[in-house]
Parts: structure tokens; sequence; C-alpha cells
């Protein structure tokens, strides 16, 4: 019963940011999962990657995903430059589902960003890297990561797209699919609705920050939207990464998940080895191995 | 695009509290998912296996599984009938995974309840009935749900346990198996953390007033324990449904997980008919088929 070290020794990294998901202790005193890696398996946060979002909890910050929805991102990149979420709110929080922000009344100027995209639902399997899960799945022919992302993928349509685990980051649309614009966002605040997937743009993921969203009041009204008499959180300001001075950024890395340390990370999750556990597993689905982060600042 | 109806329609229930959880609209426009139930579809959740516990957000409606974990239910109604919980507090909220309330320093005293028990893991097959989900599972052989609950199944052990799926509650305990008494419980807040299953006695299941565990303040201790500068949420006071005259209690009638209606909604959670959806699935998992439950008082 080893209380858990600090998360940096040297050049080896102590996952221990996850490691915290293990146990259901009566007290602290579960030993930590650790798994060793080296400066290479991380790669840097890029800002042109990353968005800040300042809400009264705190500050989010999202990794986008452009590799899986360009236009969508590139839209999205727009509206913050233009400064479309300045001011707006989030209008919904349905429990065990989605927390979802921007104009709920679609009023509020587009700008210069487009109005009208096509549905991003999927990628070509070809361009993009992937780290298969041995334990299949049960929505989809393959699952795994890739770029940082959890994943999955059909080999006889070609097609790979993102699956909505906690903290993934989608598209809200209207019943017409090619509805959504990227003005209002939503993310996974409960058991991964799965059967979502391939049916939004799904265009991110919560690296930091995710309780600022999940631990808001649940709005009282149908789907979980606030109702006249409840004040909405409000969002004081939205930036990509490139537009703050470095100062301001946080320069946060995330596991490469092409990575040694990453495949070894999955074997972690997949059996656990800690004294704690009884039945130790030997399986583990594609929502149950978060991507590690980590803020070499502290 | 036509916005649900209210749950009520004569001798049909309309299942919409569930329905609620299909679309990510834009705006309310999601056509509801209707499953139609008769009254012999609902039992009454007896006031005998039914836990109130008073948080400063409202009241958590708890059904207890005494058919899965006799002992430690047993001991859980003693524990409360003795006032055991009344004036301790919500000591660990970890996000993404699970809320513990309790005694943190396990100081109080038990009065008649017993400070020692097994660990209720699993139960024989044979006494319980079952619903079985076609889909298959990641972590156990069979699943499906049994007296209300999700459950797992082994043919080949011929045994049968609930698994960790939102809202469920279990009982915390150290690295020693039998450590877990029932004066530390804990409830899924996040997505189903399926490598506790085996590893902790579960004894029920959140019916009602779950966003009042789930969306409380995230601690920032390690594991998620408030620390000493965090207000712990205080529980006012737990009761069981039979320690309650009738007009405090609400008399929720839950659907039989061995009915029609709820085959009918496994179906319509399998293969989502609302228009919102263009790819409409064909599978579910376990714990994407939350247990209706309705309040005939409106």
């Amino acid at each position: 019963m080893m209380p858990g070290r600090l998360p940096r020794e040297g050049a080896t990294f102590v996952v221990l940011v996850l490691a915290a998901l293990v146990g259901v202790g009566l007290a602290p005193g579960i030993r930590a999962q650790e798994v060793a890696s080296d400066d290479a398996d991380w790669r840097l946060l890029g800002p042109e990657r990353t968005l800040y979002m300042w809400l009264p909890g705190g500050r989010v910050v999202i990794e986008l995903a452009p590799e899986f929805a360009p236009e969508h991102v590139e839209n999205i990149r727009t509206l913050v430059r233009e400064r479309y979420f300045d001011g707006l709110a989030v209008i919904r929080v349905q429990d065990n589902y989605v927390t979802q922000w921007g104009d709920p009344d679609g009023e509020r100027p587009f700008g210069s960003a487009r109005a009208e995209l096509e549905a991003e639902l999927d990628r070509p399997i070809g361009e993009l890297p992937f780290t298969p899960l041995p334990d299949g799945d049960l929505y989809a022919p393959e699952v795994g990561y890739s770029r940082g992302f959890p994943v999955a993928r059909n080999p006889d349509t070609g097609r790979a797209w993102l699956v909505h685990c906690y903290g993934m980051v989608g598209v809200a649309r209207d019943v017409e699919i090619g509805s959504g614009d990227g003005s209002q966002l939503y993310v996974v605040i409960g058991h991964s609705p799965r059967h979502l997937d391939l049916n939004t743009t799904m265009v991110g993921r919560v690296v930091r920050g995710m309780e600022h969203l999940s631990s808001l009041p649940r709005g009282s009204g149908r789907l979980g939207f606030y109702t006249a008499d409840q004040s909405k959180p409000l969002i004081d300001r939205v930036r990509l990464g490139t537009e703050l001075p470095a100062g301001e950024r946080t320069e946060l890395e995330v596991m490469r998940t092409d990575s040694e340390a990453f495949r070894n990370w999955i074997e972690a999750r997949r059996t656990r080895t800690e004294e704690w556990f009884v039945a130790p597993g030997g399986r583990v689905s594609v929502c149950n191995v978060p991507v590690p982060s980590r803020d070499p600042a502290g």
C-alpha cells in the first residue's frame, strides 16, 4: 500500500495521472500502475491543434482532429478567430450523455465562416496510422488509436472514424445530416454513446479541464437543455493556441499512440497487475484506454 | 421534427425519459423513441428495496439488489436504520470514474452492523431470471438483465454478477478483498469501468437523482478524494423506504426486465429508427440500455 509518487522522475515518466483511475479504495493505498516512457514517446500538443475555452469553473483545453474532419476544424478555427463563441454559453447538460455549447438560436452572424458544410463522418484508412486493440468491439470491425484519438475502422469499406468515448467532442446537428457547421459543439460526459458513431462529425478531444464540462448542473428541460430559469454557464472566450502568447498557453504533451510506451499502457489497462485486483481482467474496450497527457511544466 | 409528448397516455406508457437520450440536436426536435407498455410490464420499487439519501442538491433514490449481495444489503440496511450515514459526507468524486461516500476514517461506531463480511462478487446462475442481449460483450461470455439490473454470466462456471454500468452502486474496499462492509459506497459516474467487475461487491443502482452525485465538484486530491480545503457535500440523512411514511416516499416503478416491453426497449436501443440517425446501428452494449423507471404520480 504505497501512496502514489510524483509524476516525473528523471527521463522516466510515471503515468500517475491515469493510474489514479484504477482503484476504488476505502482510502488512498492502491498501488499505482506505472508505465515507463521517454521523451520520444510524447508529442507536443501543437498550438494550431489546440483550443482553449474559458468557462466559469476554469479553462478547458481541446485537441482538434484536423485529420478526421478538416473542413469542420477549419470552420471552427475561423469562428474562434472571429470571436464567434465569446459571450455565448453552455446550453445543454444531459446527465450520462452530453454537454453542449454555442448559439442556441443560430442567430449570431457567421462572419467569414461557412454556414454550409458536408458532414465528415469518416476518412479513408490509408491516410491514418493505427494502433489496434486486440479484444474486438461490439460496434465496429476494428478499434484502436490514431494520432491520439480512439478510432474504429472497417477494412471492407476502407474507412476509419472517431468514436464517442468520454471527453470526445462532436459537432451538434439537427435532423438534416449536413446541418452541423461547428457553431454548436458537444462533449461526451457519460457512458460512451457509441450509437452516435458515424452519425455526427467528430472534431477533437478534451485533454484538460474536462471537469468544468462534466460537473455542470444538469439542464432541467427536455434533452437536458437549460430552461429559462436556469443560469447558463457563460463562455468567457475561446482562443486557438496560436492566438495566445506562449506564456498563456499550457504546453501539454500527449503520448504518441504509435509508441511502445502506449502499447505498454494498453497492456497495463488490459491486465491489472495492482495488488488490489482479484480479477485482473485481460480484456479492454476502446473507451477504457484514455490517451495519457502531461504538462512538462508540472 | 415533432417535439416529445408527455410521458403518460392512458394505459400506454411512452418511454420518453429515456428517449431523451437519443439525439444531439441543435435544438429540440428529435423524434422520440416510443415503446408501448402496459401496467403489467412495471413493478413497484418496494420500500424494503429502496434507499433514500438526502444530499445538498436533492434526494437520491437507490434500488438495492439483495438477490446479488444479500449479506451486504442487510448490513447496509442495519447501518441505515441505526443512522450510521446521517451527517457523513461525499468524500471522493473522481471524474469519469466514481463518486464515493461514507466515513473517511472508519471511526464511526458500527452499532449492531457487522464489521466483517465476505465479498459477494457473484451468484449461482440458477437463482436468477435473465433477459440476454444478443450482441455479445468484451468482458464476459454473456450479458443481459436480471431483476432490473445489468448482469454478466459465465455458463461454464455457472455464475452471474452485476456489471459496472453508469449509476451502479458498489461497496468500496481496501486492498484486502474482504475489507468492504457497506460503510463506504460508490457509484459509477463515467464510462463503465468494467475492469472493476468481479472485484467489488455491487449492491444496487441509482434510479432517481443521479445528477446529485454526478455533477458534484471533482475532488482535487489523489484518486479524486476531496482535500481539506474543499467542502464535502454533506449527507443530511439516509432512510430505507420502509422507514418513511407513505407520503414521503416516491412510489417509483421500474420496467420489468423480463417483460415484452423491455425486450422491445432493447430492440429500440439496438436499432435506431428515429429520423435523426443516418447510421442506425444494429448492436448495443449492456451499459447502453438503461432500465426505464417511472413515477406514476407524475
